[in-house]
């Protein structure tokens, strides 16, 4: 259930009350049906930790987290072994953000925990796009027989927003089916951004769902996940493709798939806190417009 | 499913045939359910890779693996985020060994696997008792709601062998609920191994399963779990404790909860090793007797 | 400043309000006079965070922290580089805690933090007596040509409750002018508890302040410390003197000298985890009687 | 000895029989003459093991390991202390891959493996060429007095195939003798690939020996290696090198120096399978024309 | 007090007696004001041992250090806990260093380390430059009440030099007044090295103190530091920038920053390393021409 | 070559002259011959970096570093890849001690370079004993086919001084046939100390070489080590153990098998050095009596 009581520990600069915040941060860490090496449930109380190393101060905006409103509701509490009923919670909490007005940013766990929050983002926008930075496809319809997966997440999404809803940026693995799938289904823009501003343009004044799975990445900057996978974005071409979102009607975003426990040196986690503090900086931006 | 073809890589020693084997190991790389620091699916792998650190023969009981007949079938495969699937391809491959006239030897994975393997046991032997030793009571009927979960594994247990027909040992970590169920339900022995002489004893010529929580032992030898809980018992002391299980009829049994990455030094992988080629040597003496 | 309201994340248990607390747990994370290794600063946030793999239940005390009324106040801030004016801040919070009444539970933190801790009860308690668990003797009078240094701790403390009013126990460390200094001034127990409860029985009635620096234990089971010092006592032994302590008119007390992320395992935080809620259960009895 | 049963546990992908395949895989476990920080040895196995974060399918090359075929022989067993015959071994590895007309595909261990294979390939045909991408010259006469080193490697090649038969890439570290050395010897390009197509059209059905010190990477993506160097290429401009292999008669490849255990990540591991996969599928491609 | 005897243990070819060398390096291993994540005390005992991983050419200036005339003098000693006393000391081995018409070169430590050799530096030249590559501004009047800080150590340096005399590159974090001031006070060139050439044209011939942050690095290259900042240069970029001071009066430099123990891989050391070769050899051109 | 000029960098208190140092220490850090897991090379270095945190003063002996002379020489320099080499190196060093009348103590390194040493102490001494603390029997007569390695070094040894003269203790580990070779030709204690002071009775006034092993001790205290194996001795265990040699006539000894990376805590590295402290103590107190 979430949690509206102020809290002591918070994201750097997300110290709001529920009440006054356009963006409500909740961490959902869930990594149940990661099949390779799991540890994204330790990204939010890490980026918490983590954020006091960052200045709320963003040079490249000459914008303050102290002149945004944004709350931070801590983590949601899951039963371990069951990513349906996980998936509820967070549909739940997601719904009630939504349902106040405001918009979700919810802090992964793998990217499963998307499809909570994009059910409840679909629910409310029915004509809702979603735009998916990401190395890996995950356009799967089952994993070992699961339909609900990290590597399935996308094609999950897909069933809620249907063709052409979904567009895919920086993907460079999957399976040769997934591919061929996808071709029909979504926009897929292999390893870059390439096509991004087009894309953006043609969105403008339509609710878009923004989930960013941190591999797409490169792990020479971003070591600290699950599966990393060469040849990925650096992070000033992420960041320019995160501000050529600003002026889009935003509805709900997450950053997930940090594994901060993988990078001992916490350059990964202090990545993922310094793209929250642009993203951050950009949706507000847009909600307070 | 078990495979049943030759492996190149084994635990050191077990590289007999299925057909001549008394004994079949096999790994249960799940970790779904952990609450806190999850990895125990990396158990088994391990020990295949360090057990040729150590050696086939035992000075303690001169005797050595080379003359026992054990088969290594590798690890299942599992669809992660969901535990009742899980759990019923343990309880196939289980089954399937005892009803191949084998003793099932799994590696966790987290203790939850335990039940899958308790499960076939149980069908086979009506009167099944079980040794546990654990630094966790794991009696609890539910985990935030979840009925599936290491910490309710020896409930679940309980449910299917009875009162009076679960030996825990080393005891030292509980909500009081548990302590207070289990006062009336099965037998708890908190600390240490007072009085596993005499259980032995009054089990004699009774089918046994032995499920070893290898977090018993002193997070000081054994620091790579997810929960280390201080005040264990040594390595002598569960060596001896091992020893006196000799004579049992032990129709399965299994070691979890190793969880390598936490223990960089590898000691912790190292001492699971050495526990499982004790217990490898003890069990195969009673199933060619 | 000391933080009177509520927080979200406390040490697990502690979650009274300051009002009915009698127990008042603050972290003192300073580490600015470590000479060799540093990072104890980390060592209440960790503890905070690990705490909630321990249960509340004691099975030693058939006690639970659910029964006592204990405070987390957090972190006090500190400006590093200045240990003076650190010092002030401790004492302050620690004042603020006896003046209310209650007594305060200090999570250090490297040992000098104590220094701050027993000015504030020296002033309340003209009679303090202090008992120190410590590999290290800390007796010198300066190090480098500094005054207020880990080293030179229990030296400033005997200069606020003269001779005779310090117990050291389990020290094994030290310079051979320190232990010729402390034979003359104060009672050093080497290497164990003997002699505890002598010391105990005499005390009973006179305000104590006990500080524990947690590498009193054996780096076996306590390596996330800056100075590990092998032949340190077993966590049976010192739980056993915990114990020993109970009866006592302890009027404050701290744990010290955790670093967590020397110890990668996590099993030194989760042991620093136990000690203390032993502790809080221990003279919370008292507190309460 | 070479093994030609299927394993069980390969690289991804490298499922075929000996029989069938076109490309065979072994691992040379060796590290015996790193003068700095040893631990290649661990390469192979670290790569098997992590394979299977990757997909088989590349969507660089549209193409899929499941269309080739490739048998991974496990690794060669050596004698550690003593590096002649540990060369012996390879040598003979190498040479019945060779003599089988199968292109053997090794996986270091420090890059004296590599003499071992090209003796072999040398024995084979007399007009051998070696394409070299390295970060590091290894022109030594010897180094301490020894003349079987991994900083003589290509020195004791060039014995083998004589003047104008090495050709460099990406060289940015060496003693001021190698480099004038080498300008009379061999060809070397420093800190890039400029010139490689050329060379590659120059190669165009000659017999060429393909090596891979993986260190000509920069460290920030491949941290996990003996000698860190800064100043590598990038993974895409690897990646393009290889690429621009295509076409050329590739009679026997490695890739070596990967020190996994130095990037708790995984990301070096990852990136080294990421490269190999690319490398089968190119290398396949004319083998299979 | 600064060595002058020759040591065993240097920097890889700074093995040159004090008297005949004309650069001078020292170690100022202090960490006693960092805010966030300590440990750069290690840095340049790390550098030391890790140099050895090094060559002595440098393939891109194509000069030796075995030709030039550097004398490691070791580290100072400190008194941890006492800011003040620390640059004292630093202060004191510098201006020994000046005095005896040699150039400084330190090995930090925190950044507040350079407000000592600036002491010294300042005293002499009375129209000192400072050109200052970092991450951070650095500009802070005080840190929680301290005057004396690693976030203030420019604000301290611009006390004794002036307006106009420090010019900062690659800027990247720092509270908005930061910035504020520093547009009116020092010259801040933000993420890059843009206008470098134009700086040290216009430096020509007068006194420059150049200090090195070695955060300005991204962390995809130097993870190992204590607030690593994404968006940072490349080593290329940094390579150059260093090669562009040639020709510039460079009458003291430092490298700071360096957390050795962040990164395991050692890639962070070694970079440092190579960067201080590289600058060694260009700084000793001038001083030797 | 033995280095006979004073170093800056020594172990703690080892800082006499050569000429009046009764102790000559030298690292030997070779781990060529290493089969599972290298390292040792590291040991030496770290031991010296590390003994600052140790006291000079023994509170077990009453003694001191200060009152003995010991010169510490440095390492010695291999050639990696060739075993014989290195131990004509080790041996040539402690030749060089033992001939002007001083006692070689060295650092290992892996168990192999034992051999040098005890060829140069069999050459003076005729009547050489070894007193041989270790987890591993090390007796195979070859390794791989190798003469040369860590697992046959006493079996070298034995070759030496014949049957006999050597006593194991601690021994928990070997293969069946080491044990029974062993049991025809050397005193093997497995497990502890047992008999370990009758033994000392009898080598009175007998040259005697004792070599330690540091895997005899239990991995809880000494997991940094290539093959830790549980079941161990406890610090305090070993401590009484080397109490026990004092008035032995210890002619040479070492240290060997640390592999300080394994152990991130430094609780291993901090072990040896406080156990070679202690036996510098013991050994001295002879040579000076």
């Amino acid at each position: 259930m979430l949690g509206k009581e102020k809290n002591i520990h918070t994201f750097i600069g997300c110290d709001s009350g529920y009440g006054q915040a356009g963006i409500v941060l909740f961490g959902a860490p869930f990594d149940g049906t990661t099949s390779f090496r799991p540890g994204t449930r330790f990204a939010s109380a890490a980026m918490r930790a983590e954020s006091f190393g960052l200045e709320t101060f963003s040079p490249y905006l000459n914008r303050d987290l102290e002149d945004i409103a944004a709350f931070d509701a801590g983590d949601l509490d899951f039963p371990f072994g069951n990513s349906a009923r996980v998936l509820d919670a967070i549909e739940s909490a997601a719904a009630t953000i939504l349902g106040d007005g405001k918009i979700p940013c919810m802090i992964g766990g793998e990217h499963l925990v998307t499809l909570g929050a994009v059910r409840a983002a679909a629910a409310k926008y029915s004509d809702l796009h979603i735009i998916h930075f990401d190395a890996h496809a995950d356009l799967r319809d089952d994993y070992i027989g699961e339909k609900l997966s990290h590597a399935t997440v996308m094609r999950r999404c897909w069933e809620l927003v249907g063709d052409g809803r979904i567009h895919q940026f920086g993907i460079r693995s999957g399976e040769r089916s997934e591919f061929d799938w996808g071709a029909r289904h979504v926009s897929t823009r292999r390893f870059d951004f390439e096509g991004l501003g087009s894309t953006v343009k043609a969105l403008k004044g339509r609710p878009v769902y923004f989930t960013l799975d941190l591999d797409v990445l490169d792990p020479s900057i971003f070591p600290g996940t699950g599966t990393p996978e060469a040849g990925g974005v650096t992070f000033k071409e992420l960041l320019s493709a995160v501000q050529a979102l600003e002026g889009l009607d935003i509805v709900g975003f997450d950053v997930n798939e940090l594994s901060p426990q993988y990078d001992l040196s916490g350059a990964s986690t202090a990545t993922a806190c310094k793209i929250l503090r642009e993203l951050l900086l950009i949706v507000s931006a847009r909600s307070s417009a």
